[in-house]
């Protein structure tokens, strides 16, 4: 990327030999390994619609201003439609020795249009049309991760609402804390979900704002009117007014949305790598508690009986890549001076395939934990699994009443460390046992404290437990349905 | 960090040898090396002022709940008013056997106020009074760097006022581009600090949610009312509508708003970063456009003629430490099954330095930019001094103005790419000569092209370059003027 | 730090008023906040052991060389002992106004022996010497962790020679694959932290590299004997060489052995992590493979029946910090030009906290893994504690044998995947009716095939699987005695 | 990445078809986003070559061990070839549905040599074959890195060597420091590089040991010659012994080297990026220094007197880039249990990107400061040109040799501290001058302290100052000589 800002663009042809001469103050041409060195359009062609959407919005800007005939409005607009056709049909040609996105449309423009396409770049370098472009696709990307972030909210919600009664063993530091109602375990992800949806539209915020009229680095000679590209471009705020770069310098050389949008797009994979964990271990022999569909494993062409939890897994060593693009981005823009430096072509890949992860494991975990809809029936079919059993079995087995049972004791007029204690001494007998507290005789337990009586077995329940837990917030099926509801209403 | 929810707590004394065995279950007290490893009261003793409004707000609602007595919550606000005096005071002796800052205080609170000390932790844990704790800690030092951040715009404001007409050369790739207002140039960092207050303010949103009442992981058996608490703890959002988290295994596990914060403490050390290497720059002997005041710089014994920017190189050098807290807490959160994890302790020291880190730095750069108040005149002294003769200077070194002779031989007709390659040939003839384009005679420069005539010299002066840029966040001093005026209004 | 060196250093008196005016061109003291900000003796403090070792090198050298009198040498050596004794009795008093360990400790000096002391920095520069310190320190540091790596190997070697035998599930995918040792498991740990030593190893090789006498960053005047303080300081290589910094700019301002260090500190955490995460999963009580002593854990204040692995799940998370430091390391030295500059100050406390929270975490693992030595019966105890019965169950659930039964069935003529395919339907049935391959009757399994007969029973037998893996590196007991005791010779 | 270890193999049509059912147990065919999402065909490709000769010395053993057949060896050998020609050609069809770069050589194999083709698995799985493919295709890039970094210590020893009498002056804090040879200078980059020699061949020692016999994850029932493959592929010691990893879960899970060789490659680059950071910075027109070749730089399609040191600035850049990969590998390895996980194929993307930026940017920057051989004249040409006189302009601005003024009159009795304060005096009064201290008359300079003769303005002078510095690592000429010849031969 290097500073234009022009009223008439060199020619096709001169475009085509740029490589061979900037201009008479260069004795040589770049060599090959540089130009690749430098290039990118091999990677930044990716913003073609967002180039060609500035451009457009550009042209007839300067048209209305009266900086450009209408004609040669019409011609630009022409071009690059056909332009864009080019593009998506695959018959456009990207050319090396043109290095960016930019330059690679703008010659093909001036080729089909003349001189028309030659004032397009009036009032504009490429370092404020970059910067335009890549916010323009990031908004559009960031509008898409956020419908699929939505997507698995609800996909979380639908497996939740069947779940609401299944109790499994609420873990804390990986030991049998307390039951909790298996829908109140995935809403805690439908929380972090929303947050990282609630994130991606403050990131927006900051980056639906247009740079271009900053030009090369100081804004430019031309009469341009930037809040009406801006407002054609659809960078506006809620109230309807123009958003705008109000300093030249830092239009050009401001990435702070790269990064803030790589560090929103790391906790995502964050909140992704925390679930695949979980539903890792859930999946291993030793838990039980759940089984993915088929297609999210992948088998052994040794071992006959393996079934491996890929998708989980690879989505949790993903997260790697995308903190590493935030580390990546950061690292380039510390100590950089102003304005624009070559350096910040060095956005763009980390930016594109943080988006691509991104999406492609948002897509492929709601439909692996809600599954699809079969065209046939209408519902959805073929998410998780859930064996309530193994659930139940396995909160039946760490003594997860414990706390209820302190509590009863509580009740019966024991201080509380007194029947903190107590409970110890009956949870290190029925260990002994290898039993639960639940199985053990009331016999047994009156000898760890006779105010014990038979309505304990209540309390040891798992059911009495949960339901016990009926504060907002709370794991109580109740407190649980309350929150689908909210979910749902908000995700609709 | 360990659960515990409970209506009554052991007392001071069972506290003070909770070390030698947390219940019956244990067979053998923690080792020394152990406790060392595991306490955490030497470093989030920081957290006693949060830990004690959360603990008012608690008493005050459990008592309005009726699940305490008024005589009970009375006398909790008045231990927690005489612990508040010790601590302050330092008289308040902190146990590293009591683990973290909520034992020492509940301890020393017990043995002040007795039992209803111990019913101060009916219905809550440690695993959501920790997450309430750091939550309200995190929100008072967003407010406090949020002004930090207003006053060093409000310095830069203040100097760019002053240089307005200043031109310097406007860099990319830190080659002379185009001659800019030193004001246009401060702006820019305001620009970038604005935005950084904007995301603190995003930030702070998603901070003050309470989280207390989700007790050990699952919430609690006790009628609490949550949102009376948030609503006591200022937790509530534009509406005043008060912010609880709504899923108790998602309030104990968060740490979202840490990793959040990180990275928009992250995005405002970049941003020092960028302004530390240019006051560098602009203070080596090459350039001397600028001197920041001695007191801001350091000597050396042995070198007599030195005078070294220390302040904005260590600045430079703190964006690593930030960076590095931010990559630290990522980390420390990947992969982590719910709820919650003793690895979460760790997120306090990097949360406390990044904290202390941006209050110091923010501060020093608001007072090295802008000066001190002059107690005796009112009047702000000791800022940065301009040497407006060489930044002048250094604007004719570079050509900055090639780009303007080449808009003019536009306007006289010329095709640009004819005239970007004229103005070449002028450049190097004066790079043959060494001196500037202006510095050519009107002969020699109309043997480049005859259309050129005596009014070129307008166009080669740095002013009429500067002035010609006069859109919305160009460089010319009336855009300039409007920019300050907007950024004055407010910052008030 | 700054630059000096000096034939001779200002007096005491004028070191205390340094602060004030560092010379004739600094018109204004240096404010409290900037000292505050600037100053490092509070954590560099610790480097006054290489500091005094540094010293007295160089001074033996200047005396050797004819520089400083042979009456001097004996001055500053007598100072130098009475300083340590200061310091290591608590006495020596520390002063921010003398800004770092090296102007406070030479500030002192001055006192103690006067002239003499002055004479001290001749030749040299704190830029040379604050790295000289560093290095010192650091290879003392890697000394004392390799001691602890050795420990840590040895205790999980001892607890492999205690459980060749036992059986439990080799997981990929944290699925069940095939059986292995349990001190097959525990050797590859071995494996991982002998790299870690060797990897300790290289690093110590450049850190063990002399940059004093590079001075400020050009060499100095003094006809030095570069290599004698060398040798003095043990800076050699394995052929006893002088190990020197040979170029001087290269030598003050070379950072690289802090980031390599914490790169080899990464790692070390990255198999602490790993390791932490396997204690934590075979501690929860779906697992129940292994119990750590109770002094390990933490108990809930709340939940009668916790016992928490906090040291695995702390040191799982500390792992983020130490990743933290090297990311905050790497940012710091990006872009930086030569030679010193202030930002490498930042170098030291996270360099300072990798290497105690290093050594702290393999401290306490090398006990937690395999016991501390009763002082009675010379025995080591309280180490963890294998449930060989779990394991071998949860071996015995996962159709771990099913790969040995498709051998079986390619010995008896099967082409493999037919064979696999049969196992996978034997598979399928066994999933349904709930039991283990082995469990099945031999009718049923000769339903699958004919060719099966009784000796199939052995082949699907854990020990007949983990016997015939015996090759080099394989799960045979045989091959695990040999590597048992080929870590014990090298361990020695 | 699934395990797979067998005596035969599915057939090339069962292995097409393979992603439809992985065997029996699975009921339903792997969905087009996960293929995508999971396979790596599409960048594992790249170790085609590794894989092959993976499978050449692998079947050499089996053969020489008996395990499979002689003419089964030829045919593998026969085939291999074949299809190394195929991919050479671009003639091999790679197939997404094949997943991996392993299955579809295998599956062709077999389509061309059938039942030979499937027992080249015998004894292994993918697990340790994608561990051999990756050290071995790595072992490969770190020796032409190797070489690559050679021919930049090179060119920077061949640009030394012209430039030794040439000065410019040494900055600390980019303050002017003291007078330093240019080629002293690009000597301390020398022992950069050098050190990051060291460090690959280090790496190099851990990469170069065999995975491949550790099967799935605990080892093989075939009697493989482990050690033979290892000496075969040439992982032998400096000793000439094998080199094979000594237990099998280590074998298939570690990927430490790749860690480890990102670390010395982020080093590589933060090397790069201070060099960078200088040309840069040279290159700026207020330093005026250097200029590098044309075709290094590109221009500006609208500012007609740009040239922007592109490659640089690109360079520098791309230290995130690298340095992101690191810590996507940390992230991706912290917390994964044994053995190997899916999460593991996330280790290949940001390797290769690692070599290729690494590669590219050493090659371009050997180069770009040594310039290319002219085949006419053998001579290299085209690397930077050097503007000594700018540098002694520069080196003569900032009172660079003030410290060469104490030390005189130290010689002639002053305590230092005192001639300290005298030269601030003198250089406070040049500065009012605007004059360096060697152009005071000595009149004045006398004023200052009536010991100064005449003879100060040898000391005054940048070379007196310069070859003052005679010790070794010094920047005197002759020190910089026999540097030279050190690293010349060392480097030949």
């Amino acid at each position: 990327m290097s500073d234009s800002s022009a009223p008439q663009q060199p020619s096709g042809d001169q475009l085509a030999t740029k490589s061979q001469a900037w201009s008479a103050l260069f004795s040589e041409p770049m060599s090959d390994l540089v130009k690749r060195y430098t290039a990118s359009v091999f990677f930044d062609k990716r913003l073609w619609q967002a180039d060609i959407a500035g451009s457009l919005a550009h042209a007839e800007m300067l048209a209305a201003q009266g900086i450009i005939a209408v004609a040669d409005h019409a011609a630009i607009t022409r071009g690059l439609a056909q332009i864009t056709q080019e593009i998506e049909s695959g018959a456009f040609e990207w050319q090396l020795d043109l290095e960016d996105v930019h330059l690679n449309i703008e010659a093909r423009l001036t080729q089909l249009v003349g001189d028309a396409g030659k004032r397009l770049h009036t009032g504009r370098s490429r370092n404020d049309q970059v910067a335009t472009d890549v916010r323009l696709w990031l908004r559009g990307e960031i509008d898409l991760i956020d419908g699929l972030l939505r997507e698995l909210q609800l996909a979380l919600v639908e497996v939740a609402e069947k779940n609401v009664e299944v109790i499994l063993p609420g873990f804390t530091h990986l030991q049998v804390a307390q039951p909790v109602s298996f829908a109140h375990h995935l809403l805690a992800y439908v929380e972090m979900f929303a947050r990282d949806g609630q994130r991606m539209q403050d990131v927006r915020r900051r980056v639906n704002v247009l740079p271009l009229g900053s030009a090369a680095l100081a804004g430019t000679t031309y009469a341009l009117d930037r809040e009406r590209v801006a407002r054609t471009l659809g960078m506006v705020d809620e109230q309807g007014r123009a958003c705008v770069c109000q300093n030249s310098l830092d239009g050009v050389s401001d990435r702070d949305f790269a990064i803030e949008f790589s560090a929103a797009a790391s906790l995502v994979m964050v909140h992704v790598s925390r679930l695949s964990e979980e539903l890792i271990v859930w999946m291993s022999q030793n838990f039980g508690f759940i089984r993915i569909a088929d297609r999210f494993t992948t088998g052994s062409s040794i071992m006959p009986q393996k079934k491996n939890p890929d998708v989980p897994e690879l989505a949790r060593g993903k997260t790697g890549r995308v903190v590493g693009h935030l580390m990546g981005l950061i690292t380039l823009m510390k100590g950089q001076p102003l304005a624009y430096n070559k350096d910040n072509q060095e956005d763009k890949e980390p930016l594109f395939d943080t988006v691509d992860t991104l999406k492609d494991t948002l897509r492929i975990f709601a439909e692996m934990i809600g599954g699809q809809v079969n065209p046939a029936t209408g519902a959805k079919e073929g998410g998780i699994t859930v064996n309530a059993q193994a659930m139940r079995a396995a909160a039946a087995r760490g003594y997860a009443t414990a706390t209820d049972l302190a509590d009863y004791l509580v009740k019966k007029g024991l201080p509380f460390r007194d029947a903190h204690e107590t409970v110890a001494h009956a949870v290190r007998a029925a260990q002994a046992e290898g039993v639960d507290l639940s199985e053990l005789p009331l016999a047994t337990l009156q000898g760890f404290h006779p105010a014990i009586g038979a309505d304990v077995f209540e309390v040891l329940s798992l059911e009495g437990s949960l339901n016990a837990r009926n504060t907002l917030g709370g794991t109580a099926p109740a407190q649980v349905r309350a929150q689908i509801a909210r979910q749902r209403a908000r995700l609709v």
